[in-house]
């Protein structure tokens, strides 16, 4: 198919967005442009300012437009729990589970020496500098479940015990309102070792 | 969630993509701003390249950034077919399939007096205008197998028969590669009715 060039570049375009494919691109692209020009304008304008705003909070390593991000802003948090994450989403979906009040720090990735990640590109350093406050009591490491999510929380913990703060693990086990019979095995020998009396 | 206002005016711009919803744009919006910052102006600069420079075919209506979209303008396209379709996606997909050597005309909608979409927003002055021209010997009529759609073409036919140009529909019935298991009854009974010798 012959595009006119500005739509051909317009879906391309499109094509970075995770997740979207030729056919969504090319579905995205004439709604915009047959019903929804206004948001085409608006979508433009917020991702130049975007990218031209969001930067790191300088605290914790999130996506954030001011020198602290509206967590670390924040005057009701409590500065004795710190949760590690390794993504900014991850962020997000804690702070969805409305069940955690503290700050957060984001590693932005994870251990993985292979590819040239080490403790000095997680921000160890200002991890670090957050412990010498001497404010945080317990640092929660909610880094994922995987080999090297694990190998990353393991590094923190001895971390941590360096500096006399205590570290702790969420928990891994059956997910609430899951059904023992969908799940792998992996997750359900995290749920038996991990099993609790009644 | 407490985003900063940047971040949170970029995930709701992106929710007005079609099939975009919270967490979707959320993904897109971390994707952008963690790993493809290059991906998120160049896709800035071509919504708003887009939305300046698009407009319709001076002849056939199609989405086109210059007087013609390339269809029209192309010199190897056989001007006495003419395919009729609803939507830009139409004239996409039917180029897509590689049978299609003739020119469209795209309506933009089907007739739906309720919504005060008559023959003037799809277009017919124009339409008759290339009839006009007698270079045009067959209308193949290709609108969705909707009651609208079957309404617009029924409508089209009564008006190339006036000119005295042919108009033909396009077959409808079981999906190549299809099973008719799966069919719904209103395609299994336009397949019956259209059935052919062998």
């Amino acid at each position: 198919m012959q595009y006119s060039p500005a739509l051909a570049q317009l879906i391309s375009s499109l094509r970075r967005l995770p997740g979207v494919g030729q056919k969504t691109a090319q579905r995205m692209a004439f709604h915009l442009l047959e019903k929804d020009r206004a948001g085409a304008t608006e979508l433009a304008r917020a991702l130049e300012g975007a990218v031209s705003a969001i930067g790191q909070c300088k605290r914790c390593r999130m996506l954030a437009d001011a020198e602290l991000c509206p967590i670390c802003a924040a005057p009701g948090r409590d500065p004795a729990v710190l949760c590690v994450v390794e993504m900014p989403a991850d962020v997000v979906a804690v702070e969805q589970s409305g069940s955690f009040r503290g700050r957060y720090f984001v590693l932005l990735g994870h251990l993985s020496p292979l590819d040239g990640v080490g403790p000095e590109e997680l921000g160890v350093t200002q991890f670090e500098a957050i412990l010498l406050e001497r404010a945080v009591r317990e640092v929660v490491l909610a880094t994922n479940p995987t080999v090297e999510g694990d190998a990353t929380a393991h590094y923190l913990a001895q971390l941590c015990a360096r500096h006399g703060v205590n570290a702790s693990r969420i928990a891994h086990g059956v997910p609430v309102g899951g059904e023992l019979d969908y799940l792998d095995e992996g997750t359900l020998t995290a749920a038996l070792r991990a099993r609790r009396g009644v």
